[in-house]
């Protein structure tokens, strides 16, 4: 299946689920919307703040195409599941977001590390929410960001639990794609970062930890909503975690 | 010299000429001061045209100072000559900006490409421009930018002649800083990039080219000048070619 079909199969809401695995080979994205007026300092956050949130487009003023990660695609339908923040609030998770669509609207999406998987697979790591069809956990941490106008918070990573033997290949082959978050933030102490229990992760879906394996964290583009829910503007719309854009835009290209 | 040393000498005025040599192992940066009105359209600009445009820092609204380039610094004093642009044209070339300053004001720094000489030095590469004891030629090319709201342009390039032997070195080398502009984007051709005349660069001095030399262009840091020419907005105040803000940022913290 191609991208596209891809979106067409989320657009007629044929496909409902995280995204993790769909579409091998093509780069996923995180998104945030925000109405014009915050969307300098949203900007500016990102600019300062390049691991968890790199930016891989910037639509036009309320244009729900882009020019870059794909054709045919309608940020308003075509990803699985959205989340609409009202003041700070979760307010709703629709499946699309064109009753509320603005002209005002900007939309910001930004690199996912879905998008460095097939590499790791490639390498011969396997990846454990994938292998048991859940979502990726996802923790708050006590990371704070460089903060931006009325924008600030602490990161948010994704974890992945990797064999010993394994992590300096994972570190060499994420460090070539620092537009999908690059190489992990941390490794093996997640008490450090201000993770307490593994087992109950913020966002997404718990995973098994093997013997001898090492929890190996990655900067992770929902930080962008714990940015929301710490500042609280107005109206913001993201997507719901592990629920991404599929891009045209192939992975080889990200490669440094 | 320290560069807040060599900051103080050109805040008093002492030191007037470009900066290229100048405390090696130390950054140095772009400058293009917007209000801002303008500066969501530049950040966008920089995001969509990193070659040219690697942002380092970006002030805060007003501040003459800065948090990651350096302490004891004053973006309106500390750069050896200015460029004053209204409604696109260059009105003056002072040696301070202060009766200019507004609170409304955005300071952009950006990459600048003699923050890898001393790289290129240390490979053992000579760098022209400072043998001769000149400015670096940089030429207008045909190549456009991706553009953002107001702003557009072509990209802007600086030159060094290599020896036809060590150009690959030149690449690896360069490769590694790609956010002082990074590899090449091109080698041997100028013509294909709208470049008719080595002899006579746009900014910048005329250096000898030796045989069995290339001449290799780099992205350049003057391009957001171009684009200010180019579109006209009502105010934009740069640092004047080749003359930059020196900071306290090692370029080995940009090795990748």
């Amino acid at each position: 299946m191609t991208p596209a079909e891809f979106r067409h199969l989320v657009r007629n809401q044929e496909y409902v689920n995280p995204t993790a695995g769909i579409c091998p080979g093509f780069s996923q994205a995180n998104l945030i919307i925000l109405p014009k007026e915050d969307a300098y300092d949203f900007l500016l956050l990102a600019q300062r703040n390049p691991k968890p949130i790199p930016i891989l487009e910037v639509s036009e003023l309320g244009q729900r195409g882009l020019k870059r990660l794909g054709h045919d695609l309608d940020i308003a339908t075509d990803i699985p599941k959205y989340r609409v923040y009202q003041d700070g609030v979760l307010v709703e998770e629709p499946l699309s977001i064109e009753k509320y669509w603005s002209d005002d609207f900007v939309s910001f999406l930004i690199g996912c590390s879905f998008s460095f998987e097939d590499l790791l697979l490639e390498a011969g790591i396997e990846i454990r929410h994938i292998e048991e069809k859940v979502n990726v956990p996802m923790y708050q941490t006590n990371i704070p960001l460089e903060g931006a106008g009325q924008f600030s918070g602490n990161m948010v990573v994704s974890m992945r639990p990797i064999p010993a033997s394994q992590v300096t290949k994972a570190v060499q082959v994420t460090s070539r794609v620092p537009s999908v978050h690059g190489a992990p933030i941390q490794i093996g102490h997640p008490e450090e970062i201000g993770i307490t229990h593994l087992d109950s992760p913020d966002f997404g879906d718990t995973v098994t930890i093997k013997e001898g394996e090492i929890p190996v964290f990655w900067a992770c583009g929902v930080t962008p909503q714990a940015v929301v829910m710490n500042t609280k503007p107005h109206l913001a719309i993201t997507h719901a975690p592990g629920h991404m854009l599929v891009t045209d835009l192939a992975n080889r290209e990200l490669i440094i």
